[in-house]
């Protein structure tokens, strides 16, 4: 590809005339038509016009073109560029973006990816276990403090608040930050590494700007961000900004909205991998194939790829507990933050032993042994097995 | 509704189990499960859960459930409303949320509306006419001020950048306001009163907000926000900014991306409706039924009579031009923004006589004299439609 411009496949369904469409979407969505009064301009107006590359049939009847479009056209944002592919074209009719090829330098890179996560926590040789406070609803902050003082010495690496909770009078956001921070700084004196503790953000975008920088003055050490219910923008303003320098996890909370139609939207690869390494997450969640949403592996693994080719962290969630930890691995390596909610939150023996149930198939997966329940000895891995099932067995 | 909660319409395809999936909602977007030791906790965990309250068939074999959610489980924003009524539920599978029912008082409240519109320009009896920077790319800030001057004397209300020019090296957004603000400036000392432009915004949410507030403190008048593409978050930050005293112009771009899917998504009633009017929206664009994007009747009255219900202005648009005026007037009555593109810029003798055309359509439409071709006399009306055609011909 062209270093100077930006390749986009659209899919359309059988029975789309896929050459109009994309004569629409290169013109259209570009310079538009123009009249005599600006052939003056002609060499300029024609340097912003898109190109079709190619136009090709696919097996199951349906049609893809590849329109690249000029990078002179967008401002280095996700916003102009959502703008520019897929704006009002999106308004028209049956078509899904399934493929974007941005130049390496668009956008925000991402400041930590899982290298930079590694390094703060330090642990470089096996994959990385975080957890998320549940209920995700009605605790006060204090609550927050007992939960997380429970895990903070069982090997936990990354704890993260709920997506659903926001800043909510009976929890405001800072002071459940305040209340979890002594416990945290407690944990790094005595394990001598930190347990990040990725705080959910919200408010309009001037709030929640302002409000990840005051808990990152006051020592926070990791963000979540909703990024498709509050806009890639939000996240590139985030990552971009000097004062905060802690690594940012991206939810994928609406990203079906966008992305779960077979023929409209963009594809998850889009909405979960590139733009979000484009607009400076550290790490992505989404949903593991194997979990408690039913996601193509197909799907899963081309997020995975994006994100890895820009060295950001991928993290399989939803349904997580230790007996899949095997299929996780057998497609990720230990190169994965493994992410579970109920599944350490709700181990028979209390949120700890959730914890070291994971360890403990980490060990185990090394090992090669089963994970048959039988073969378990008892423990808290045999526990976990016992009530969510496992994998290979 | 009780006026502390929040009601969701949910749709499902058929053979969707949609008892299981309210459920689903009910619960797992809000506290989720809690096991004993959250037993003294029960009250305050039970007061976040959803309830069911209904579950209907419709006749084309869909089910549709409404849940009603807690106003104490979000922050007032969209951002956290969004998350918790489709969030990660979004990625499980075919659902489509069709109706949103929200207390009067949730979020931001448009500033202006069309009222404050009709007073800014002071002009209260008519339909307001709306024209747009064309071509969308290549064109200098001179360009631009060249355009403008065309146009702003002959009966033009509001003018607005495409929405695919963002900040752009070619022509910085501020370099085009600083050319166009004399001529502005200009036909106010002469007309006495404003002809308001909406400037395109475009950078990442920081950078975004600080363009906005440069250009307000630079004599701007009107801004023009992708919301889809930015986030509503974003909206919602420019609408609460006290130093942004101009009307908010929301453009529909991606929307198709989160609403057009029958089965998936948000219905546009919503994206482009409901959602926008507590987001700040002073006037919201959208497809015209009669104009180049094939837009559903139902869905573009549900638009408008959502932007209605807060006062926001409807601004139909898309294949605008001064033959299907009637076909709009037929649809709105003069509390209306007709918004063209070419179907101003293009008119055969050039914009100035293309505004003229509207202008001349609304007096013939109120005087139910015919739009055929042949009953028009010579004129800019005319040479409209001898180029574009007309309806009620």
């Amino acid at each position: 590809m062209s270093a100077a411009r930006i390749e986009v496949d659209y899919r359309f369904p059988s029975g789309v005339n896929a050459e109009k469409q994309a004569q629409i979407l290169a013109v259209g969505q570009t310079a538009g038509s123009w009249d005599a009064r600006f052939q003056h301009r002609d060499d300029i107006l024609r340097s912003h016009l898109g190109e079709i590359l190619r136009i090709e049939q696919n097996v199951d009847g349906s049609t893809q073109a590849t329109v690249a479009f000029p990078l002179g056209n967008v401002d280095g944002g996700i916003g102009s560029l959502l703008t520019m592919i897929f704006g009002k074209y999106s308004l028209g009719g049956a078509a899904k973006v399934v493929g974007l090829r941005l130049p390496e330098d668009y956008g925000v890179r991402p400041r930590y990816g899982l290298a930079g996560i590694r390094k703060r926590l330090n642990i470089m040789d096996r994959p990385l276990f975080m957890a998320i406070f549940k209920p995700a609803l009605g605790l006060s902050a204090d609550d927050h403090a007992e939960i997380l003082a429970e895990v903070a010495l069982a090997g936990l690496d990354i704890i993260k608040d709920d997506e659903i909770l926001p800043n909510l009078a009976g929890a405001p956001t800072l002071e459940r930050w305040r209340a979890c921070a002594p416990i945290l700084e407690a944990r790094r004196d005595r394990l001598g590494r930190d347990l990040l503790y990725a705080v959910n953000l919200s408010g309009n975008a001037n709030e929640l700007q302002k409000l990840a920088r005051q808990l990152v003055t006051e020592g926070a050490n990791a963000l979540l961000l909703n990024v498709l219910a509050y806009g890639y923008p939000v996240l590139e303003a985030l990552a971009a900004d000097p004062e905060i320098d802690v690594p940012i996890f991206a939810h994928p909370a609406l990203a079906g909205a966008l992305s779960a139609a077979p023929d409209y939207g963009l594809s998850y690869a889009l909405t979960l991998g590139t733009l979000m390494t484009h607009a400076g997450a550290d790490a992505v969640l989404y949903p593991a194939r194997y979990g408690s949403l039913p996601f193509p592996a197909a799907e899963e693994h081309a997020i995975r790829d994006a994100l890895r080719g820009r060295g950001v962290a991928p993290v399989p969630s939803a349904g997580v507990h230790p007996g899949i930890l095997p299929q996780i691995l057998d497609d990720y390596g230990s190169e994965v933050i493994l992410n579970a909610g109920t599944g350490i939150m709700d181990h028979p023996a209390g949120p700890a032993a959730g914890v070291l149930a994971f360890h403990e198939a980490w060990e185990r997966w090394q090992t090669g042994d089963s994970f048959a329940p039988s073969a378990i000895p008892a423990g808290p891995l045999r526990s976990a097995v016992d009530k969510w099932g496992s994998a290979h067995g």
